[in-house]
């Protein structure tokens, strides 16, 4: 799956779940393989919608199975490290919080506190996640897999 | 229109959009109306998925050419007011701004400034609106009629 297929299935399922994007934002989805190469398997597509100083709002989408890898968001210049809520909008997530694992489904949501190692992975259907948080700082982030570049 | 009856309408305006809510979050809608007992024409119906020390979502449900009336969020203990960016998902909203009106539609979005003057009031349709801020402090919002109690 190339890049620009992956945005445009992302976009697909964004619409099929009701979630409106300018033509802008579509054009602007992100698509994160973090420098593997095996997108389908470990990646996210990343719709940011606003990321100030204090505050951001993202919808993360998920194919099926599809992985984000174990990460966390340490304090960085003053800042006390990002502080994430995950809520599941469509499908089924997995997420590893600190070793706990947790099954998170639509309307489902939780809090993941900064500095904490965590990774999650999409079910059968895929998902589709809003990440409400402080502000992104992705080059401030610390993966487990050293070979990782985000 | 009981309040019960806002909730219920507000609960069946999100599931129409594809907004998953958990039953408890479904009962737990906020319904506003500022004290003024016209709550079909200035109120506001108020999903709160988090709001911790550094983070808040909502889901703001407005009926048709219902209105949130003029207010601002001060600075507060060492806080420097809250900053709320607006984000609709359905419907028309008319944003004021500082005296600066500006209309929104689904996936049109707009961030305020702390302590910045704002109202805002759903076109014929209603509207929903997810909102993404620092902390909420009711309590601290300073509104313009000074017989409206929050």
């Amino acid at each position: 799956m190339t890049e620009a297929e992956a945005r445009e299935r992302a976009a697909a399922m964004l619409a099929d779940a009701g979630i409106v994007l300018t033509p802008a934002e579509r054009e602007a989805i992100e698509v994160a393989d973090f420098g593997l190469g095996r997108l389908e398997e470990i990646g996210l597509q990343i719709v940011v919608y606003v990321n100030t100083e204090r505050v951001c709002a993202k919808e993360l989408v998920l194919f099926p199975r599809q992985m984000c890898p174990e990460h966390r968001h340490p304090p960085a210049g003053g800042d006390p490290g990002k502080e994430e809520t995950f809520r599941v909008r469509r499908g089924e997530v997995l997420l590893s919080v600190a070793g706990d694992d947790i099954v998170l489904r639509a309307g489902d949501q939780h809090t993941i506190p900064p500095d904490t190692l965590h990774w999650f992975r999409a079910g059968d259907e895929g998902a589709i996640v809003s990440e409400f948080s402080t502000r992104s700082r992705d080059e401030s982030d610390v993966f487990t897999d050293p070979q990782i570049v985000r």
